[in-house]
């Protein structure tokens, strides 16, 4: 029996554990796709105790409690820290075979050294170490960013924000990797909105120009596009239930911005209309400048109205969309590709059955220019652990070619979260070292070791087009 | 290699046996949705031979007697019982892999006493064997729930349903278990079927409510579920194509239900709002009262016509739905729960490609009343087999609280199939036994342990609140 | 560890290499759906180098050397064939874990003796080797056959085929097997088509029926199904989007023949109605000839259109359809039964998501005249590897009679490609050695090699009728 996340987790042959410790674990870490907040890393935030940087904003672990029984107080009310931490031992003592059992006692490890098991019990002995560990000075999140060895992140950032944290990081000489603004335009395409027209009024603001028609609004967000450019952007990122594709002519997209800007609803088609027009000019605006183009889509939110309407967005009650018309991004691909427009291209998915159809979608768009430019992107929210892992690797791997992956990203909120890096890699070291094992794949060890590091870290380097490592 | 079935079927590593000798094989048996016939109970039914108490009525057996090219007067026609085994025999040796191969012997094994392996040759011992044993006094309904360890069961019963069999039992010190019945209105809601209006008419006489409107219809339904109440329900089920949700004023409502009660038909759409009204209406009944509300949906029925007209329903030619709107679903669930009246719920999906979408459907509406509120029910009639239970209950771990899952239930019409409580119990047994032998779990045996047993017994039996056991 | 496809590759358990060793390696292939050009058997083909066999046609290495960012000119186009291998070498080295990578490797072992594994490096060797090997004359389309043991294969015919090189061969006491052709009217549905009117009159003039009306359409099919059965067609093969099932009255269906006949195009709904009508008619004429019906479905072709433009269909541009409206191939199914007029069938979904929803469908259909008259083909396409076979194998054991399958088919226009066959029996073996060395299936390996046998050969030789072995 091996003993509870020793030094070889998830790496169960000799091959995986060579593959890992041999390769994998010494690559630094580019996550490519994260919500962290750059602020924090400029004024190198630090946590009291260990609710704060756990539960503060985490509603993968607010489900977990809810689905406990937990009381809301205790969950994003205003219960005492300590109270919180308590239910949340409570809470992943039920959490056997979920990720944040993993991921819990994995950061507990790496970044406090605390190798025992949290629960009800040693709450208290946890709870006091980790208080302890953060009044540390390295402990902040320069510090973590710098134990973790990330080199470069990405955060996911608004048309309108002025990327003064990134402006102030890429100048100080002491930031502990280099912190990249990704463009996240969703508000700007939320045409059914309530906020559109005033958004849209502060979007021409941000970028000088009068908005007053769909051509205006394509030349106000080049212009902000150039702005992210010159912050060193090299992607772009769009949440969406599904990517739709109903093309319009020029004109009636210009009537459909122009009801709405004037206050009346449009509908349905006609936002599915708006946006397709949307998208094209997009995707091709990212062609020109060489960006990666992110899909994320398979979502719906805020299901739960009433909590939505106590605690708004991003708690905690978002779910898998079953019916991705997946035939609609196809469409979108291909009229992007017929303009000779097509961007590289990341497509996540939230549904896990989309992994096939995904897989070879992928393949049809494939082209020179890259490495895998069309790529189907890593395990996602609700799939990321172990078996989504496996899954969507095996399905890659099937359908095309696992060694131009370009692999992990945390897409998290905390500063903890770099130990799914390492999670990842011991996931892949373990799938290609069983296959290795088992005869199904060549022992050379040195062209698998290459493979496992270009997907920890090269291929992405490469693929997005960051220039000279630092 | 392992003996086939020997004491550690399905329990590969030490730990997997020690969590189920140690714990599971123990508890007792908890059977919260069954297809039982209570007067069976209640009269002690005896069986003649294993043809009768197998092949009688189990359209599971009955599909793959046709898929190895059987004779339907072998399978539900008039052919003697002796040569109705034989041709199931016969059919079994091409089931490798087929869970029926595993239930069959599982059967034998432990109500016969037989440890061979059946088929053409062996079908005359066996039958010979089964016989004998069959003919003891002991081998009765009664005495097969004693001798599974059935501590009470859930039947299902339509809401006209006199349940004096239910009131028998419940006076039977001699009964074997607990006997409750399960609230399945699934007719009362079949407005586009011929006999609604037959139906509704003797709801109103069972109610003593005259029902000229669905205002009159949900006072009837209501005065009946007070009565199974008053029986010892604590759950309703329902069976469906799809849940759907669309919303209409009680006035179109109204206008509906008086259509369809004249002889008109009424449309898919009409029938979609008559059935969203009513199931709010359940919906908000069932919270009241704390009951549980299974949903059973993803299911097509009768879906070869020749052999419906020949045979009628439930005869082995139903399926899986593949593409069930669970947006849908998840309005229904919010609806209720903006109303503050959304009752404990279980999924049930027959896709088995729906298990991740609802993993997270439930995990947005959790709330206190009860650990793990909304539940995914385990896995269901097709899926109701290693491969199915492993993919369930890793799905369920990976999105949920595996800790808080209320576990197996039979789903049958045979007083044989508890032996599938075992079979569902080693399988949770190997999984978490393969965890911890890898790694990925903590040994830590009296908490798993606990689980273990929470999982087989104890968590249904509070979430169902079935009140002090006896 | 064990080694690189070594004799017990994809065999890991004793028991699994007596199956196969002892069982399934000895057996012929009968390759009952291929795309293999009978003109090149019948002359006896010979390839002058290995990129000409193998990358001559193979739209799924070519999918890959795309996605290696290979410009198409080492792909389709002109550039010189040593060339093309090179970049058919390099792509290979990210290929881990797809199964061109074993299929490439398992093919250079067999039918070339190399041992080694193929990369940039060793490119240079591998062409000498293979360049030697193809100049044999044992090594031209007839040898091929020979050594890898076919005993009938079925090619695919357009309906206007006049099966010329089928005769030949027929005569040919030479022949290295029995090559029968299959009936394949995707061009003869195509209503929408451009060519439909121009194929409508060729397809009069082979029959030598005027074409007029749908009746005579029907008319002239029905002749030509008799043309491929004297040269020993035994079944019929189907390339759809979906099967769709939209019933229309025959005046209607005429209508919209006699509409598209004098060149108006039809809507997407009357194209439903015809391929209704026209599929109906055909399945009641293979029932009636005991033909088999293979209905191929899940496939999104020719998405990227500006390839399409630039190269044509089958060049590694299809997808999988993630919407399959299964209800309707079901209603389908039920129309023919309730005629007494469903032929055998064989339904393969390029979705591996519809495992499930066909196993369920096959069952609702199974009667005697046939074990497993209604089958669900082998993976297919995209899911034509190890984890596609073991989904399929396992879904189909779960849900009905692994021990009536009739196995693996090539569906390929290589000769290189009957090593899948060996590929398909290993994976098969492994499966049901580890169940058995798991303890869930009895150790009887005359039972179990009885079953190996049949789904390797003497099942699909009973199901299409192929009358007594030559």
């Amino acid at each position: 029996m091996k003993a509870f996340m020793d030094e070889d987790f998830l790496l169960p042959t000799q091959t995986a554990q060579e593959l890992y410790h041999g390769y994998a674990e010494k690559m630094p870490i580019l996550d490519y796709h994260c919500h962290i907040n750059p602020q924090e890393i400029a004024e190198d935030r630090h946590f009291e105790n260990i609710a704060q940087i756990w539960l503060g904003g985490d509603h993968y672990k607010w489900r977990q409690m809810r689905s406990n029984g937990v009381e809301e107080r205790y969950i994003t009310g205003g219960a005492p820290d300590w109270e919180k931490f308590l239910m949340w031992a409570r809470t992943l003592e039920k959490a056997v075979g979920n990720p944040l059992y993993h991921w819990s006692h994995l950061e507990l490890k790496r970044y406090f050294g605390y190798d025992g098991i949290l629960n009800e019990r040693t709450a208290p002995e946890v709870w006091e170490l980790c208080s302890q560990k953060l009044a540390q000075p390295s402990m902040g999140a320069r510090g973590i960013l710098k134990a973790s060895g990330v080199r470069l992140l990405c955060t996911t950032d608004d048309p309108l924000d002025s990327l003064q944290w990134h402006r102030k990081l890429a100048k100080d000489s002491a930031a502990p990797c280099r912190v990249l603004p990704t463009w996240r335009p969703d508000l700007a395409l939320s045409i059914r909105g309530e906020a559109f027209a005033a958004y849209t009024g502060k979007l021409g603001a941000a970028a000088e120009v009068k908005i007053s028609s769909f051509r205006d609004w394509k030349a106000a967000m080049e212009k902000r596009i150039g702005y992210f450019a010159g912050l060193g952007c090299r992607a772009s990122d769009h949440g969406m239930l599904y990517v739709p594709y109903e093309p319009a002519s020029d004109q009636e997209v210009e009537e459909i911005f122009a009801a709405r800007m004037e206050g009346r609803q449009v509908s349905r088609q006609e936002e599915r209309k708006f946006q397709t027009a949307a998208m094209l000019f997009l995707g091709e605006a990212y062609a020109k400048r060489g960006w990666v183009m992110q899909l994320h889509f398979g979502v719906t939110r805020n299901n739960n109205r009433r909590m939505f309407q106590k605690i708004g967005a991003d708690t905690g009650f978002d779910g898998i969309y079953s019916q991705v018309p997946l035939a609609e991004l196809s469409a979108y691909l291909d009229a992007l590709c017929s303009r000779k427009a097509l961007p590289k291209t990341i497509l996540y998915s939230l549904n896990p059955n989309d992994n096939a159809a995904i897989g070879t979608l992928i393949g049809c768009f494939q082209e020179p220019g890259a490495a895998g430019k069309i790529q189907q992107g890593s395990a996602w929210w609700f799939n990321d652990h172990k078996s989504g892992m496996v899954k969507q690797m095996t399905s890659l791997a099937n359908l095309g070619l696992l060694g131009n992956f370009i692999g992990m990203l945390t897409d998290s909120r905390s500063f903890l979260s770099y130990t799914r890096h390492e999670y990842f890699r011991r996931v892949l070291c373990g799938m290609l070292g069983g296959w290795v094992e088992q005869g199904e794949c060549p022992a050379d060890m040195e062209w698998l070791g290459g493979i496992v590091q270009d997907i920890s870290y090269c291929n992405a380097w490469n693929y997005f087009g960051f220039g000279t490592e630092g």
